[in-house]
């Protein structure tokens, strides 16, 4: 009987790949078998082991609707087969990364598993066009949600009246109705509004407006996922970036 | 005349020193001067190049009132000096960590600078206690304060009404104020709350308990600042962790 392997669910962060941990790196180094995610930065895997395997979990599966489900028993598969695997996920696994539904299901599995924290593009897309999600005079709270599905799940009445940051993951299908949403419920149309895509990589662009105006933006820049959307006054500060 | 070095203002996470980024890594073997923080875990210094200058900012000085002013001064006359300068902060710079106004300071001075994210507690302290900040059935969202200073300030009726998981640093000498405002706010006094005392270091500790009991709790356990507050219902999952 084969002794079971350990898991590690890494976050790759944001994709630039000097903001990786010391600890994801050496788990990328470590690991027999790399299971990683469409978000991820390729280049950070030439760091494993020649004999690594390294299993794109992007896109579904032939025969398999459930790209989760497929993710959730490879990751048991290949530890059962006393491999050390590494779950590679961009961003930080706890947020919006589904993380914690492959946590519940290696426990389910009585699989060992370890959890590694990554540098969230809600720390590092803003950092990167000079945008602060905490300011002394401007901001003493910040908001994070996914504008991924139906926004009618979301209390746009509530966040309307939020005064600090307000950050979006996902949110450049859902650009109109969130905007349109907020305004509805009360927040300036004037808002200052930055979206941040491909945050910290190469090929990173920032556009700003306001809430009203930021979807005509938007589309005249074609800016397309993945991409943060963030609302609020601290976003006037994008123009001093110096870096 | 002398030109002026540059400075990065870098995050240095959580405290773990494997979570530290690549990036701020080799900002701390490179730098000619580190100005570090309290919070900054001083074992990281060990990789300082050994003529690196190493100034702990974390108390005031004699004859200045003003800490904050103090390392404001001391970055900009260091890289004066033509000095690389790496500003070593706890968490994330633009988490609660007054980087924006060190920014402001440096861009004043015409001094160059550089940013890079860190692994802040936010991330890091929940995952360490094996608490997700979102999960697909009970947190699409979650809210980030600090209880540090006047909780007047914050909107308690809107906040009380955010059904995210909420997060508060600096929390433990606002603890009592913090729940009895959310819950004459409506909050349910059996909502779950977690109290993540020195995330991910080797003495992290966790007390779990509701809006209703965790004030006794922290005080029988007597916990100490630096402390992460977690509202809301994942923290039930606390006691998942495995490792």
């Amino acid at each position: 009987m084969t002794t079971s392997g350990t898991v590690i669910i890494a976050g790759a962060g944001s994709g630039e790949i000097d903001l990786l941990t010391i600890k994801t790196l050496n788990a990328i180094k470590t690991a027999d078998c790399i299971l990683y995610d469409r978000l991820v930065n390729e280049d950070m895997l030439k760091f494993a082991k020649p004999t690594a395997e390294l299993v794109y979990m992007g896109k579904k599966s032939s025969g398999c609707s459930d790209l989760q489900a497929t993710i959730n028993q490879t990751m048991v598969d290949k530890a059962q087969e006393g491999k050390s695997v590494l779950r590679l996920k961009g961003g930080d696994p706890f947020v919006f990364g589904r993380g914690y539904e492959e946590v519940e299901f290696l426990h389910a599995h009585n699989i060992s598993y370890e959890l590694i924290p990554g540098i969230s593009s809600l720390l590092a897309a803003p950092m990167a066009a000079g945008i602060p999600l905490t300011h002394r005079d401007w901001a003493s709270s910040f908001h994070t949600f996914t504008g991924h599905g139906a926004q009618s799940e979301l209390d746009y009445t509530t966040i309307a009246k939020l005064a600090g940051t307000l950050v979006f993951f996902m949110s450049i299908g859902n650009l109109e109705i969130i905007c349109s949403n907020l305004i509805a419920n009360g927040k300036k149309q004037t808002t200052p509004v930055a979206i941040i895509e491909n945050g910290t990589l190469p090929n990173q662009r920032v556009v700003c407006g306001t809430l009203e105006t930021i979807v005509a933006l938007k589309n005249e820049a074609k800016i397309q996922p993945p991409a943060l959307l963030v609302i609020g006054d601290v976003t006037t500060y994008a123009k001093l970036v110096t870096n």
